[in-house]
């Protein structure tokens, strides 16, 4: 035990100021000497410029929530465009909403709390509730629409391949997760991808789909079997932490940065809430690692993280 | 709006009382005049009731959350030996601890609050933590030794058509998920199967491994399809809870029966916390469900509910 | 650090069974040997009985919440008739609802997720709501009637000899906290006892009143510090677990049996959600002390912690 | 029942961008057109706004949990500086803590999750833990000291006009929340003021000490009367936000602005986590208000409200 040590490691908080001319860094360096959540998120900044500025650092990202509805999916596409990503792992839903806004959909958004929001009635008007957010079931027909006329040349191969020729197919006006991942050649994992809207449309209008999930579980294992350096960012939790998780658990060299956003907690034991602490006793994240989990709605902190990279490069 | 017919259907509170001779069935239809969560939970067995004595529903359970590492095992074996359980979705985490189980091995439990945990070392002992929790290393190699020996006899069925060929192979002393679905031919569905240890060892070992999770899908879809009534119980959200809810949205009969034990929450619009009500919108839930979330941590809750359909039944 | 030693105390998990005649005794003397809030919740029972048995104890007891609203009123009367409390220390709120109950008015439940709720026609119909319980305006009137016709022998007196004084004003038809407080001489402190629709009655119709709420502070110091052994156990945070702990801090003997019933989580900061370990490094709770945070709602565990205790009693 | 206006009320989710040119009030103006906290926080941040521009509008600020220990003093002076409270109500702890750092003393911040951090030897070095911040026992002394030697004119007056006094017993060199409070003749409530450090050392050496909480409820009841216009900021709940509600309960005029800073929720039916919706059932927030509650720890959504106010004027 080192409290001797701890003891000398301590630092006055800083009741700092913001000003008019106050910027994102400035914010962000104060604010790394405070406490709370406040401290952890300015951590998780300097620790992403860390991830970025280590130049052998493969960088994984944990995609899980709602992020693209809630219209984060422009700040996730500038992510991977500026190279703030090497490898996605996705969620299926985030894949198929982002599919829905490159195809020229939208996600419409209300006022929870205004009391007047009856699901029953939104069933009858054909208006799906995320929260305070809306997609209606015309979204659907048009990713069904576009989906059925694919011709996929390959029904064995992985997911990551197919969601690599996924965003190939997709028309290049708007934004993409998926088209900005292929063009830049980063690989897409997606290990519940039948757990989606897309994957159920593929599978009623290509029957022969079976793509093979083992092959990117292998896959995903040699690309942090062979990084000099890893970084994660976890998103949410969920199926995406788990999957960078293990294939990190066995490597040479588990995670050295280790940033976390999510509103679980430890207590229940799920994995989505679990300690970066704890993922060290398991050899996924490593001993030595800068790690800072936020306890804070994503949709703040993804915004501010990039904010400060951008600020930066 | 209703808020006449509202005011109408409330009553009075009970302020009850607990005596040496009361029991868990007194206590539940004591805790139903209550409110918050203890009305939610004793809501949750009395719906959970309603589902058993409709012959006609399907019970679809989903399994997210350590459960069987926290000593949930015999209690989930018990709800799929009793009958309460037709359909099971689970994580692959769940299945790899059961099998660890099923082989003899044991999970170890020790005071998370103690301050003498250190992550670091635990790892230098191979002894990996899940919250207070712990699995020892060794028990991998017993899970690799199992999985190596495997005759598989087709490595392109589904994952359901896998884990049942699985559960028969287990040997029959001890209690084991797997095996008990095996023998009462409940499927056990697994989206995100390639996201676990399980997985892991079976790729290593078996390079050819290439299940059909399409085909997993496209049968779920059926089951729901066919159900002339459908019941829910989800346990901690994540991929089973959104696999069960996308197999019931466009189906004739979506579920008239919704439980839902899960500490996560609406606001970070994620689906684990989104609400049953919110589903209504989507079709998942009909909506003249009888429905209700318990916030509770489920290593409470999923015992409780049982203890009182095992006084019924 | 002591590692070796915490992998000694390591045992295994019991995968427990519940069968028709499992009792409360049994379920928690098996749950104490699984994981998470189970383990947590039956260790609390385990110390709460310790708490009892040890005779020179006195049991201090923070209530927050609308417990009373909630159906809780008649458990929370019977831990203090049973001798389970010693000294209460109340938010007001409980104790105006308290007066309500016991005033012979009601509080009502009805559903929440119904969504025919709209929380202004409800101010048009005079009923207030708190989460899924009501309470009709009129109960304001019935309070303000026997608040208002109080012969108040002493306006000066502290807050607890006040809520003494009017616990013996409280007729005995029915279960009050405040009368049985009375009857036993149990001590009910509330600090914050102007932030209360009690003391808003009491202040609109006795313009005097000016209660000594230092006079309560000192007292309280001075039971904490002639404590020659204190337990703790603390529901919802607050003020009232403030109160206790600040009463503790510089005593010759704080803590040393420590419970925690709360939906709060440590990362924000605040008081309600901080460890029980925390409070060991401001001399809240003893070094030594056996301890147990349930992350629960305490309409949940309260009545079963009660139920384990009258068993054995 | 108003779904069809409802429907037209919806807007499209922006998918907005962030540039190294951005700034905070075009980051929240995107914000408030995209979903979950994010919005939320944008429109907290125009609610601030309107409340600041309605010259009749009396801001009651509400101040729980340990900001000022986490660094946020200065962005809470300024909120006052800038006139952006009228009316502030506080736990005794953070006025505790501003007399700490008003008088030189500093709080430390060290990383919680460096696992070699013991309470217990904590305890033995005098060095109290909040979370991740720290006090050593000397800062006690320090207000021992100031405390002790205070000539107090008026025992019996309210607990703030005793703030006032005190507020203007603090030397000048350094922020403080009290001084400024005092200098501007900003009214502080606090409720439980004996339940805080600060008081217990009045209370040991002023044994005369008898301030009137009733005068305080009373005064608070008739500024929120006088209102022309309410505006509410809650930080926190806890006992500053239900005194600020139940002034505002009888009134005239309640609350036509409302915010809410949380990470409490609503399903254990605490008021800290009750939504601004349920108070429209009171008559404590006005059913025409704008509201929002905003899911996030206190020290990110602060200083975050303040930089956009601070932008603007």
């Amino acid at each position: 035990m080192g409290n001797k040590d701890f003891k000398e490691q301590l630092k006055n908080v800083e009741q700092f100021k913001i000003t008019k001319d106050t910027d994102i860094k400035a914010l962000f360096e104060s604010l790394k000497n405070t406490g709370f959540n406040a401290k952890r998120l300015a951590l998780a900044c300097e620790i992403y410029k860390q991830m970025i500025e280590d130049k052998e650092c493969v960088k994984f990202f944990g995609l899980a929530g709602a992020l693209v509805p809630a219209g984060m999916q422009g700040i996730i596409y500038d992510y991977i465009k500026e190279g703030f990503i090497d490898i996605l792992v996705s969620t299926g839903a985030n894949l198929t909403h982002d599919l829905a806004e490159a195809l020229g959909y939208h996600h419409l958004q209300g006022d929870i709390e205004l009391n007047d929001i009856d699901d029953v009635e939104l069933r009858a008007e054909e208006m799906n509730r995320i929260y305070d957010v809306y997609m209606p079931n015309k979204v659907y027909e048009g990713i069904e629409d576009f989906v059925s006329k694919l011709s996929i040349p390959d029904y064995e191969m992985s997911v990551s391949s197919f969601l690599r020729f996924l965003g190939q197919q997709i028309p290049g006006e708007r934004n993409s997760i998926l088209r900005i991942c292929a063009e830049k050649d980063i690989p897409i994992f997606c290990p519940a991808f039948t757990d989606s809207g897309l994957a159920l449309q593929l599978g009623f209008h290509h029957q022969k789909m079976n793509l093979n999930h083992f092959k990117d579980m292998l896959e995903m294992v040699n690309i942090a079997w062979d990084a000099k350096s890893a970084g994660i960012c976890i998103v949410g939790g969920g199926v995406p932490k788990n999957f960078i998780m293990q294939s990190l658990q066995f490597c040479p060299n588990s995670a050295t940065y280790a940033i976390q956003i999510t509103m679980d907690r430890p207590e229940p034991g799920g994995l989505s809430g679990a300690t970066l602490r704890e993922a060290m006793s398991w050899g996924k994240v490593n001993e030595n690692a800068k790690y800072s989990t936020v306890i804070a709605d994503a949709t703040i902190a993804l915004p501010l993280i990039f904010w400060y990279l951008k600020k930066i490069y």
